[in-house]
C-alpha cells in the first residue's frame, strides 16, 4: 500500500505511454485555470530550470515554449505534482492571453444543457 | 482560421485516441486543484447529467463515479471546455477528500530543486 512514488520526496514523475505528464496551468492569483497542456522529461526539467512553461506540443511533435512568438510567458510562481506523480500543477503569472484565441483563459466557454455557453 | 469547435456554441468534445479527455478538478470556493482525470463520453456524459463527477479510470478500465465507494463525491458548480474541446474543467464542491491518500487534494506536493516537499 505504501508507494513510494506517493509517499515520498523524490521527484519520480509518471509518463505515459507517449512520455508524456499532464500538466495544468492556474493563474497564481486569480486561481483560475488557463490551460492544460503536455510535458515530455525535457519539457519539464526545462520549466523548472527556467521557471517559465515549456511543454511538448502534439500536433507539431517538438518542444513548445509558452511565448516563443507571442511573448505571453507563463512564469512559474510554483510546481506541484500529484499522488501518482502523472500529472503537474503550476501556479504562474502569464506575460499576456494564455488562450490563441486571445483569451485569458483557454475555458472561456461554459457547458449548459448539452451546448456551450461564452463566459467573458 | 476559424475553427467550429473553438469558436462555437456546439458541444463537440475531441477524445483522443483512447477515447477520452482529461478532466481537471478544482474547489469552487478555494480554487484548489484537487485533481485531474480522464473521461470517456459516457464519463462527461453521466456527469452533466447526474452533477456530479464520473470519470474513467484507466487502471481499471471501467467507468469510475468519485466516491462511490467513500462518499467523497464531487457535485459539479460549474462545468467548462477548453478552445479544442479536449479538456474540461469542474469546479466542484467536494463532499470530501479528493486524494485516495486522504488529503484535500492529490497535489500535496511542491517541486522544488528536483525534489518533493509537502505543503501540508
Amino acid at each position: 500500500m505504501s508507494d513510494p512514488r506517493e509517499t515520498g520526496t523524490d521527484l519520480s514523475p509518471k509518463f505515459d505511454a507517449n512520455g508524456l505528464l499532464t500538466a495544468v496551468v492556474t493563474d497564481a492569483d486569480s486561481g483560475e485555470v488557463l490551460m492544460v497542456a503536455h510535458m515530455n522529461a525535457d519539457a519539464l526539467a526545462l520549466t523548472l530550470q527556467g521557471g517559465e512553461a515549456v511543454f511538448w506540443s502534439r500536433s507539431r511533435a517538438r518542444l513548445w515554449k509558452k511565448g516563443e512568438t507571442s511573448g505571453h510567458v507563463l512564469r512559474v510562481v510554483e510546481a506541484r505534482i500529484d499522488c501518482d506523480q502523472d500529472a503537474v500543477w503550476l501556479r504562474c503569472t502569464p506575460a499576456g492571453p494564455s488562450c490563441h484565441t486571445g483569451r485569458t483563459s483557454c475555458f472561456y466557454r461554459r457547458i449548459e444543457d448539452g451546448a456551450l455557453t461564452f463566459t467573458a
